[in-house]
């Protein structure tokens, strides 16, 4: 098959380029990458993702990453699907908007929790004001989303938004298993909760979620 | 005018909306917020950002803030321009592709550069690791951009792409005023230098400039 989508279980990346490919109805397929198996290190995974990072698009003899690119692309690329973006400029400018929002505000503290929980292991050597910050970063953004979103969806119907936002939040519960004083769950309120149900009623979300999440 | 950029002088998010304004050949007005006064502060102005950040335009009571966002709308809204992305499907995507990389790896390591230099006036109370570590960071970026860039400019044609890199290679000097041992200009090899001077070069250049840059 001509598009491949290259990914990796649990990245909150890759998750949200298969959400999109699976709401437009794409044709694709997908590729497993095993990070523990150095599969991103090959030298035939390097000549399509220079900086060794999922996911990856391939269609027909381009290559092309960085997860918020694929989804525009991915938009032109099967125009007879259900739309990512707004139609008018300025709804697209919106999704656009929050999807750069959610880039900065949440991407950021999600990261510094992937370094310090999922990377070490070891509970005493773990950054406890890093942590700290990045729970109050997201304490502050959840509370904002709060009450801004229209529920069930960011922006009044489904879009590239909820696609950038919700495999973020996915990743608490993770985070938890690893540290149950977390309480990351609890900074989660009404609307948002609804809005992440709602991505979970999706007919195709069980076919996107983290393979390894399942056992 | 219906059409105005609110910006900040010296801020690379705003600069880089600025020079795609002009690029367009667009009919807008600008508005200065200076930060020192507190006008970012201001209950009007946050009605229009909410997260106070600049820059932010506003369109015939259309508001709308982060800076990639405003640059694909400002694509969208000036049609009769020059473009700011390439034609195809896959150029577009290269391009951001390349703005996202920028975002990634440039930008977070300029913003740590920021709270440490810009915001911390006393040499001794600075976080040397933090500052060296950024400075590692984009040492690695300008290598990679140093053989990957088609000479002038990114993507073989000016882009998008191009206006987010340079405002943040721009303020390297500006980092040196204030800690000259920094190096950073030491960084930029032969083929960045000559981007940088594409873009210096181009006619609308000065117009854009950060006004207290000049002083």
């Amino acid at each position: 098959m001509a598009f491949t989508l290259h990914y990796a279980s649990g990245s909150p990346y890759s998750w949200r380029v298969y959400l999109a490919l699976e709401h437009k109805q794409a044709d694709f397929s997908t590729r497993l990458i095993s990070f523990d198996a150095g599969e991103h290190k090959t030298r035939e995974f390097l000549a399509i993702s220079p900086r060794h990072q999922v996911p990856v698009v391939t269609d027909d003899g381009f290559a092309l990453y960085e997860s918020s690119a694929i989804v525009e692309y991915v938009e032109e690329r099967f125009p007879e699907g259900p739309p990512l973006f707004l139609k008018d400029a300025r709804g697209r400018a919106l999704v656009r908007q929050w999807v750069s929002e959610i880039t900065s505000h949440v991407e950021r503290p999600i990261e510094t929790l992937v370094d310090e929980i999922f990377y070490q292991p070891d509970v005493a050597k773990r950054n406890r004001a890093a942590i700290g910050d990045a729970r109050t970063a997201l304490a502050v953004e959840l509370e904002h989303f709060e009450g801004r979103l229209s529920a069930p969806w960011l922006l009044g119907q489904l879009s590239a938004a909820d696609f950038t936002l919700y495999p973020f939040l996915a990743m608490f519960p993770r985070f938890e298993l690893r540290e149950r004083e977390l309480g990351l769950g609890a900074l989660i309120g009404p609307k948002v909760r609804e809005f992440m149900r709602a991505v979970e009623a999706l007919p195709y979300f069980d076919r996107t979620y983290p393979p390894h999440w399942r056992t």
